[in-house]
């Protein structure tokens, strides 16, 4: 592998600016008026999802310069390498293949892609025997329940895709437990029979803090429940790749499912981490949540700069974080099941693109990653939109719309896209004082009381926002939304010059966690960190004194 | 009331800006080396709550200038405006009475505290009713299941003090309806009872749509379960002003509880609006709650601007905002009950202060509210910390943290507290080149291996953060932590000169969607908005065309 050119050593990149600085104050709607096919020019297709991004900061000038530093930086021949395994995780020596997770067929890659057929092989196996009720507890119970121990990419990814295809649900309830604190466990467990629940920890390492924790306590709530040790095996799988470790904690070989280090947490729901979603809904529509992440990298592989949904939102990210200085995006769903996608999106696209050296090291000039944000439309409508609309600061807005639903209440439905159109449109058209003004008149108020509130009703407009449309929310379209999403991130690191597949910045908390946790665990003695670490822990010894 | 000064003609502002721009490359440790007595001095209380703001870029001069700015914008002024009743909502004309909610007494404000009283004694009544199984449905069952259905203010906060409180949480199970997608209200009756199920519908006007469209949809689940319309009063209580709609719905007035135009919706928790955590945590601990909330007024009201919780935390929102151009302020509750505290500050903060005019529509020059977002410690550790320690942007964090745990797993809770110990000092102490370099050879790495990948580790520390702490997770503590925020928020709008109560910027989006609506629902014919909006009005009628 080249190294990627660092962004601002990008021959388009200056030019760019300055077309930034000249779009700062454009007008959309005019731009709309000069071109009556914007709404065609600017859109693109891919597996089954549709990208209009006619409503941005954007003319056929800009656009064209940001397919050219989309091609300086490299992009197809970037999306060749990553595709078909290059050692593009620079500072780990290793590939990122998750799309090897979903493929068809892998030339070239043969030996890991047999092992990814057999896991594939492996967790049909545990779907197909639990949803047919097979898989029995220590008493004899039929399994109900699974509940999956992970967190970050071991919970993100797989809470998103069985709340998100919950309209595909069979007769198995998956959960998910994540957090160290003790009430993330004992909350769910509170509705659950040992005797019927199935765990499924997560932990390439086996060592996971968290998920360490959280399964040692679920073990002994099992063993409290009357199971013995020797019937652990018929509760506990694992995906792991410690299976020494996955021994002495009870789970045999046989319930150890693999992980490989060619994948990354954030991107691994497509590999056995993924399996209380195959569970969740049954192992014919997983494959299909595997088909849409394949259609998308097929796309991803072959399309134009130009036409290609990956790179052309990734050109956009670029765009606003180093043309406008915008920090944050927000991605707003409009749709309930798609809840956790920007908690999801948070960690894909934070946990890569957060950093502040390029992947060889150098510090860099300019900004990279930037905050992302969200929730469920219409929620946010009565929280954050308030500021999206009026706020000092630009949010570039994803709005993802599936035009149909699952529940039947098409009429209830038809409000919900009529929202985010309209969410859209206010944040291009806006509103002018003297519109403002005449609406305030129509609704009886004095021309004195119209003057002064009118300012509070204006809206400046012109807030760039896409809208990422499909039919409806299924396996196929989920995958593919994803996929897409991380390609995304995956260009954005390249055309800021980063390696988007480690997060060395997670490891001095760490080791200061471990640290701060000896000191607390020593009976007494004046602990010494920085004063107000040292403070903060004897407090907290106060507050747990016996009484 | 006096108009805001606007934060630029306020005469320390200008100082700030040079005091900021001196310590934007500051050392924070330091600044503890050379002040012992730092965590002391840089450390506040009240209503339970300690802020601990030491790690913060912050010296004696620059805090002296801020706590003069405060005076300059006259904050304890403007907070005993705000709670004796000023109209300090200008552009409605009403005061913003939140604290009356929770008060015990309110001299000069009798006749509105009558009737907080008398509805707090409604509040207690259908609390106790429902709680002691008195309350029966249409078949004579006992009410076991409340859905609350609501949006914003009406849905935020009672959904975080239910959830946050659930140690508290007696026999009834309360639930939360938003979302006008019809999924959002079919999942969470899909495990419901129509016989044992309860509503409250919370709308001021009785007019949300999305309150309404859920409200109806309910109402048919329950007369197609055989419920008779004049069922309905078994089943169904409102929270509005609209008593007139609420009886054409079937709902009657004793079933009505009020609320007024001078409680906000954001800050509407406090009223009948809350009645779902009263009735899931029963009266005594909703009243705890109040006298939490009704402690931090008191403190708000009487501590002088330098010990002063909400104004300090106010400040050090301005000093990054408008000093160090930060655009966005992360909130880390360490605390799963906690985890929707993010979601409900976003529209606490953004409604609030996302605004571009001042309180008189003059135009600001300088940036106000920021984008508020988080998650549950340690989850984002997992996710967005990356970022967070080695990304290119300014992220200010509030850390929450309870010292004790209420789930009895004491050792578990000790390493969510290291955590979040871990994360808030990792942040300040940051991890040099040199450093990074040795902890790499300790590895085993070699010489030049450590050289090559040092870089990715090094991190630059000096990112500011608070620390919140207190004893536990109580209905007190909420009430104060809560109302810290609310008031925190009211000084930021105080010190950016603009109005924190209203909202108009949410105006357009609704009109236009009502718009959108009725080209939807005509059966032919071409929309007319802009290309853009037309072209997914059509899309969507493809998709739900008849086969």
């Amino acid at each position: 592998m080249t190294p990627c050119t660092q962004l601002k050593d990008l021959p388009a990149f200056g030019e760019l600016q300055a077309l930034a600085l000249a779009l700062k104050s454009a007008d959309i709607e005019g731009l709309f008026a000069g071109a009556p096919d914007r709404t065609d020019t600017y859109r693109a297709d891919a597996a089954g999802l549709c990208l209009d991004y006619s409503k941005h900061l954007l003319d056929d000038a800009a656009r064209a310069k940001l397919v050219e530093l989309g091609e300086q930086a490299q992009l197809p021949q970037r999306a060749h390498a990553l595709l078909s395994g290059a050692e593009i995780n620079n500072t780990e020596h290793r590939p990122a293949l998750h799309s090897l997770l979903r493929a068809a067929s892998a030339p070239g890659l043969e030996d890991k892609f047999a092992e990814v057929v057999a896991t594939r092989g492996r967790m049909r196996h545990w779907a197909e025997r639990i949803n047919r009720g097979q898989q029995t507890g220590f008493s004899g119970q039929t399994i109900t329940d699974v509940v999956n121990i992970g967190i970050g990419g071991s919970d993100l990814g797989p809470r998103l895709v069985t709340e998100a295809l919950k309209p595909f649900q069979g007769d198995i309830n998956c959960h998910y437990v994540a957090n160290v604190d003790p009430a993330d466990l004992q909350d769910t467990l509170l509705d659950l029979d040992p005797a019927s629940t199935l765990f499924i920890v997560c932990s390439k390492s086996f060592r996971t803090e968290e998920t360490l924790a959280n399964s040692l306590a679920a073990r002994e709530w099992m063993l409290n429940a009357g199971a013995t040790e020797a019937d652990l095996d018929k509760h506990f799988l694992a995906i792991t790749t410690n299976l020494a470790a996955a021994a002495d904690f009870g789970i045999s070989g046989d319930n150890c499912l693999p992980i490989w280090d060619w994948v990354g947490g954030r991107y691994s729901v497509w590999s056995a981490v993924g399996l209380s979603c195959a569970i969740a809904v049954g192992w014919d529509h997983f494959e299909q949540f595997l088909d849409g992440a394949a259609a998308m990298d097929a796309h991803f592989a072959s399309a134009p700069v130009d036409q290609n949904l990956p790179m052309l939102m990734s050109l956009l990210e670029i765009w606003y974080c180093n043309g406008f200085a915008a920090g944050n995006h927000v991605v707003l769903p409009y749709d309930q099941g798609l809840a956790k996608l920007p908690d999801f999106l948070q960690q894909l696209t934070m946990e890569s693109n957060g950093k502040r050296v390029s992947a060889e090291g150098a510090p860099l000039s300019y900004d990279t990653g930037p905050v992302l944000w969200g929730s469920a439309g219409t929620m946010g409508q009565h929280s954050f939109h308030q500021l999206l609309h009026q706020g000092t600061r630009l949010c570039p807005v994803d709005f993802i719309l599936p035009l149909t639903t699952h529940t039947g209440m098409t009429g209830q439905h038809r409000r919900l896209v009529a929202n985010c159109l309209a969410q859209s449109r206010a944040l291009l058209v806006g509103r002018s004082l003297e519109d403002a003004r005449a609406s305030l008149l129509a609704r009886g108020l004095s021309d004195a009381e119209a003057a002064h509130l009118a300012p509070h009703l204006a809206m400046p407009g012109n807030r760039p926002n896409s809208v990422i449309s499909f039919t409806a929310v299924t396996p196929h379209t989920l995958g593919a939304l994803i996929a897409l999403y991380e390609h995304r991130t995956f260009c954005s690191g390249q055309l800021w010059g980063i390696n988007p597949f480690d997060q060395w910045g997670v490891e001095l908390g760490k080791e200061i966690g471990t640290e701060i946790l000896g000191l607390m665990e020593q009976a007494s003695g004046s602990p010494r960190m920085d004063p107000a670490t040292d403070q903060l822990i004897s407090k907290w010894r106060q507050a747990n004194a016996p009484a």
